[in-house]
């Protein structure tokens, strides 16, 4: 299907400046792009691609001001990220094949039911009493526990594992790999060696949660572990057995967090970062990347470092220690006065 | 089933204080407190609930002195968080849903004996030659690859994959999405590229281990890469070729051993520690979190930091960098004079 | 089968040093040498063990010079590493189990050709419209999605998991838990919460590309996540959306490569590494391991720490930092004066 500038302009709002009439058919990084692509300009650092991408058609900020010719037909919008999700959306609803039914073999548990609007893949094991929600898709491979729920319209990719008693919310999104409800990390030291304290919780996923390849969340020893509503988690972090994450939180890659640490509303933490057990970090905190965090934050702070510190002081830390050098001079030379 | 504090106190050894015949039949964390709940009090940092829990009986340490009124009624024990996994253990026991038999369709290679009280899962892969145990519970989905062993009473939750010659102990439990027996990371640099060196070795993990959601053992290229007795890891944790993990030493989630390193027994390492190739870290060593090890430890050493230092000296490093602002103001006014 | 030392060094072009006539029947670490075993000495840091170990021959390097009496038999090559990498390869190729045909049950949809020579196993699922090559060997539970390519002789280990539409090249090799073309981590946030961009792009894997254990790759928003020709993942790494993987860069394990990132060629990134998104890092980079990487590199840089700099301003600014206890000292004396 093939759209000219101004169609496109029409359709998400924006105007056109160049030829109205070149038509596109497909999306493109401005970096990579091509005659007859689609790209976008949001990120500044990426302006200078604007010159010379090949692209028929960029969009971009209404206030962009080109320093030089631009060969592509520019279309102006509010917010060029935005609009090219919201095409990309429309592209993807267009092309989704819908599945639906039980491929076969499977193993669905006697007793369970599987709305007709949903999806049970090939070789997906769906336990005792589990209820799935409508028009969730259940993907090949995957385990779904005794007692387990999974929410209308959730998403379990190929190989997904819930352990039993685990509830997965509505419109949830959960990536190939990732477990759910695996035993808490929980042993207690008993003459030279470790006696396993059980994990009779369970992990609760709220609603609109999307999780990422391999991340694992470990249920509770009592009570349940908690990912509230709307959280991203990016690929292979670690939840710890008893934590809450807050609604609207998202974390980057490989970030972990140790057991009963509560993680406030709408926190965003850095990939790879760390945060101990038993502490709270408030609503909105950002973490930088690879911080450690060892105590607990107020609502709104900006931490970084290892262990973490505000973001001004690690900023200025890193100032000093440059000082350094040039401290053991002047000291060399006062020194021999 | 409901018990009484009093029986309660009878069945775990410990004396009561308050109403004994209030009745409890669950479980709940101090700080979730509701009536007709059991809660605990080990970590001095929850203390301030007790005051406020609204579980009806609380166990606490023999010598815990309240500091204002509790309502709860308490349980004096000599260590309430052994006794609560003690309760915990038992009523795990007794729920318990035991698995036995084999599902269909699963795969077992001509010649596998199963045992009659062991448990093979539908989708699951039993290799050629492979041994298993008595009483082991191999869960959907799960693969055992030719002439692997699997001892008596070993849990492989659903996805976990062991391949070819590696061998698992008895009473071991290894959770979802575990791999144990990849390929080691070996590759010889040839003109330009790089040439795989085969690894021909395995995986060895003894008795009473318990290894976490996506963690990864590598098979050794020659030999054997070694797990010890009663080694507890976490989830997303590495450990490379022809290493050794000592017995009864505890990980923490997303450490990473890199290849031929010796960890000795009963050490602790924190979560996302580093640890280089070809050193040995002496028994007992305790590593804290996020530590990276470029060279190995005498036994009983306390590490941190990257790299990692004596815990001592790290901390002195953390009070002496904070100092470097009052330097430079000294330092300016002795240049000043 | 057994080979004398001199056959060995027949086979090898290398030169005896001891009984020509002891035989060896299997390989051994020299560290754990026993006899009847073949062991080599690369490294250096291992050179005291060849005068203990029990092995009967040691492949050495044609300018060793023991300082002490060596029982063992040597045989001097050029390279032993490399040596011993050769004859691992040809016991592995002799020892190799050839897997063939298409195992039951197991899930071909419709119109899939499977090679006369390819191996499908039990529970693997291959989507509409793949195209399988000549030789490759999918293990048990694994999933390949509708469209993907798996090239010739390339072999996915049990429960590798290729989204739709993603291209894996020839003779490569996937371990167990790998995820190729799970969704980006791309969201918008819009009034408080965070909505979806579809990732509508794929992965392409080149040829000859080996992916450790339980290693993410995710697809790109619009285009291609690239992984270049040759190029060596460990265990357990991130590689985020629209990356791009130079050809024959290794990446050891727990490494995070985070968005639009581009890695040159022939780069070595040390273990639990991360790199922040769109930055672009030079041909032949080294990457020290634990770096934080927030700025592109010029080709062949060497950099460590976090934030990463220079090697060699990095270990001068450890040097530095163990000075400051001295500074402290002389600031105190001049101040005194």
């Amino acid at each position: 299907m093939e759209l000219t500038a101004s169609q496109l302009a029409a359709l998400v709002g924006g105007s056109v400046e160049g030829n109205p009439d070149v038509s596109v058919g497909t999306f493109a990084k401005i970096e990579e792009g091509m005659p007859g692509a689609l790209s976008f300009l949001a990120n500044p650092k990426y302006t200078h691609f604007i010159y010379e991408t090949k692209s028929s058609v960029v969009l971009v900020r209404r206030d962009f001001e080109p320093e030089h010719e631009v060969k592509a037909t520019l279309i102006r919008v509010d917010d060029p990220y935005a609009t090219i999700a919201k095409l990309l959306e429309m592209v993807s609803e267009m092309t989704r094949v819908e599945k639906r039914g039980v491929e076969q073999p499977s193993f669905v548990a006697e007793g369970v039911e599987i709305p007709a609007d949903a999806y049970v893949g090939a070789f997906a094991y769906i336990g005792k009493g589990a209820v799935i929600g409508k028009g969730a898709k259940i993907y090949p491979q995957t385990y779904v526990g005794a007692g387990c729920k999974v929410g209308d319209d959730t998403v379990l990719y190929p190989g997904v594992k819930v352990y039993d008693g685990c509830e997965i919310g509505a419109r949830c999104i959960l990536h190939s790999g990732v477990v759910i409800g695996s035993d808490g990390f929980g042993f207690a030291p008993v003459d030279g060696h470790y006696e396993k304290i059980p994990q009779t919780g369970n992990v609760v996923v709220a609603d609109d949660v999307e999780i990422g390849a391999n991340t694992t969340v470990d249920r509770a020893m009592m009570g349940s572990t908690r990912i509230g509503e709307g959280v991203k988690l990016d690929n292979l972090i670690q939840i710890a057995h008893n934590c809450t994450v807050g609604d609207h939180t998202v974390m980057a890659a490989q970030a972990g967090v140790a057991g009963s640490a509560k993680i406030g509303k709408h926190c965003m933490v850095g990939g790879q970062v760390g945060i101990v057990g038993h502490i709270s970090i408030g609503d909105g905190t950002q973490i930088g990347a690879q911080s450690g965090v060892n105590k607990g934050t107020e609502p709104g702070a900006r931490i970084m470092g290892s262990p973490a510190v505000d973001m001004g002081e690690y900023a200025r830390g890193l100032v000093y220690l440059k000082r350094i050098p040039s401290m053991v001079e002047q000291l060399k030379k006062l020194n021999r006065k």
